[in-house]
């Protein structure tokens, strides 16, 4: 049987986990790759640290030259997170004719054109389908398996570490406080979360499949986003007695004039299937003009959904079909331009979410509503309570405030915006506006 | 850019719907396939019939000669359904050097492994995504995209026809035959809804990805199943009473000591994303040993959805995936023994939902508890209404039935139908008993 000789670059977690699936399951990989696929090299920073992988003598180095020096090595995992030194390493991986294979969504999203140019003039490959969405495999279906259609929209829920937070503090009323640390003991967020709640890690998911689905050229940091690290627990118990669940959702959608797309906290109707999306799951909900929706829901992180990923793009390229869609797909190329041009935000259309923290005396919501038909802004629902001191004697009705909270129809973003400055402004609304979209 | 010519043999619905893509959205295509896909022939029956898609001078002919003497094209989707011509005519196309795109599922069920054989011999490749799950590409999945796991357990709802009746029947508390009916008028359903209806259709799928996902060589009409023919509304009320939803499902389980399979109306908790699966939909939930669950969803049958399927595996095969993938995995080979066996099915282990139509008299639920015990099966919970007409004066109790429902803990399939024997013969029941499996 023929042998493709492979290493690993970076022995963290999930480059343990693909050590594991090649080293113990070679059978399996070498069924379905139709031949060997031999763990050669496994590059780490640190000998000395211990890893949870036994690797045989000989395998792991802390050379890269050790794999880039090996000619006989033709594939490589190249699992290094960050930019830097991960781009200079792949790009000397490549120089070195290695095919690549990467879960880094952030040197994709920050360098793809650079670095698909410089694959396709050396007659390299780099598979990616372990940068969006973990264990689904989403980019293999966008590109192959749906390309009869052209997609029309992709709502997803991309963050896992986000979607675990939400869901914490929706199903059990925790802070987002407790809830984060909760989730940094449990290994599900980093030390430093900031890339995955405020809306990057998704932006950059986002700007991947966009290009793929799209054909859009853009940069993830264009793409407007707000993440979950601002949100209160009183918008997750407000949004449930209206009938939906706040999700960080990640949409592009397809119109007339351009592509929207847009990542943020977004009110998802209970019952739908991106609603019930719970814990560290992801899920991908996509529209093709032929195929109608699909729906894809798996793990989103983690070691082994990860390495499943990984590894099935490793098998891809030793049996060459990796070449044969790079080879097809001028994916990020820096000569081609978009097919596709985004929207104008303020031209957005969607249903908003309004909470307001307002003085409890007369014309209070007289002013807000008048602000909202201002921009011809109109209202679909309104809750609002008694404050719950309200019977107390002797309590000064005027002093106390009260939230009151806003469902629309449909409104063009540049609409809410302006409404939203226009109602920050009105003396009776005494704290900050929270707007939240709504998917429709 | 280079050409590959594509025939259609067949141009009935589906047959017309690749025409379609091929014809108006040729951009597409050839963007996706890095070359164009030029329909050069479209095999009809009837010349003089009217078809919903017009195609160019000099494509369409009633000869499937046109098709086989000509050497310009390459790929023919072969989209005739039932076993002949249809058999005969694929392999007619091979030997005259024709790479196939077939949706015919009980064709490749039937003669797989002739068919698969011969295309080995010959040199040419078969592609089947449009066989399982219409718009869903399980099949691309299950191959490629999740080929670094051992898959351990596939759910399906894999016949949108079924689906859609138990659906219908379940929201709107309508017989099977009307709902049937109404299939029928909506194309949902064939004149003859039988192979759909009793569990062969779902089979037959199912015998597929057993194969593509554990190896096994399984003939269809082995696999035990049920229908969802001899439902009755009966049990549908009773399921929803318990929180559970009646699906037609398609089980594929690997354990220890090899792989149950079986098709049958089941039990589902309802919430569970296989519960919520509405009307014509298919739903197909993975396990594999990486990834974890993985779960797909969309229209299991239709024009377009079945033609998006289709069309990405011409476009597969004019880009050569198919023939990497066909070499590689030795799919339906009559050479291979199968790596994995069947399980005994009276091993099978599973809770049983039972009904019975017994006789309102003392006694009655003793014997009924004793008979299962006997084949040491708990009991998890029973339904035992009054009934309806039980305060009507002069009426004999003694004379009375009414339904019992009895959920079990798990028991082996062996021990449920000794048990099922056993009340059957107890003279308080008086009708048939009603024994549906419920999903774990």
């Amino acid at each position: 049987m023929e042998k493709t000789n492979v290493a690993i670059v970076g022995m963290g977690t999930v480059g343990s986990g693909v050590a594991r699936l090649l080293l113990d399951h070679g059978d399996r990989t070498s069924r379905h790759a139709g031949r060997t696929l031999w763990l050669k090299k496994a590059v780490v920073r640190d000998l000395a640290k211990p890893r949870d992988v036994e690797l045989p003598d000989g395998v792991v180095t802390d050379s890269i030259a050790d794999v880039i020096n090996d000619p006989e090595i033709a594939v490589v995992a190249q699992l290094i997170g960050g930019l830097e030194p991960a781009r200079t390493i792949m790009l000397d991986l490549m120089e070195a004719g290695k095919d690549i294979v990467t879960a880094n969504k952030a040197l994709l999203a920050q360098h793809g054109p650079e670095l698909f140019t410089r694959a396709r003039e050396l007659g390299r490959t780099i598979a990616f389908e372990a940068s969006v969405a973990g264990g689904i495999p989403i980019i293999a279906n966008i590109s192959q398996c749906l390309s009869a259609n052209q997609i029309l929209s992709l709502e997803g829920i991309l963050n896992g570490t986000s979607n675990f937070i939400v869901s914490q503090m929706d199903e059990k009323g925790a802070s987002y406080d407790d809830v984060l640390k909760k989730a940094q003991d449990l290994g599900y967020a980093e030390a430093d979360p900031t890339m995955d709640v405020d809306g990057t890690d998704a932006a950059q998911k986002l700007a991947i499949l966009a290009h793929l689905a799209f054909g859009a050229t853009v940069d993830w940091s264009d793409i407007p986003r707000e993440g979950i690290d601002g949100l209160s627990s009183l918008d997750l118990a407000y949004s449930r007695k209206l009938g939906y669940r706040i999700k960080l959702l990640a949409v592009a959608n397809l119109a007339e004039d351009g592509l929207e797309l847009s990542v943020g906290p977004t009110l998802v109707k209970c019952g739908t299937p991106l609603a019930e999306v719970r814990d560290a799951f992801n899920a991908i909900r996509v529209i093709g003009d032929a195929v109608g929706p699909v729906f894809y829901h798996g793990l989103g992180a983690g070691q082994m959904p990860t390495a499943s990923a990984v590894t099935a793009d490793i098998i891809d390229t030793a049996v060459g079909r990796t070449r044969l869609t790079f080879e097809t797909l001028e994916y990020f190329s820096v000569d081609q331009p978009p097919r596709v041009k985004l929207r104008d935000v303020d031209t957005l259309q969607g249903r908003y979410y309004f909470r307001l923290t307002v003085a409890n005396h007369p014309g209070t919501l007289a002013a807000i509503t008048k602000a909202l038909a201002e921009d011809s802004i109109s209202i679909a629902s309104v809750i609002q309570h008694e404050p719950e001191n309200a019977d107390v004697e002797g309590q000064d009705a005027a002093d106390e405030t009260v939230p009151l909270v806003v469902m629309t129809h449909a409104a063009s973003e540049g609409a809410a915006r302006s409404a939203t400055e226009k109602i920050e402004s009105l003396p009776c609304v005494t704290g900050p506006v929270v707007r939240l979209r709504v998917k429709q």
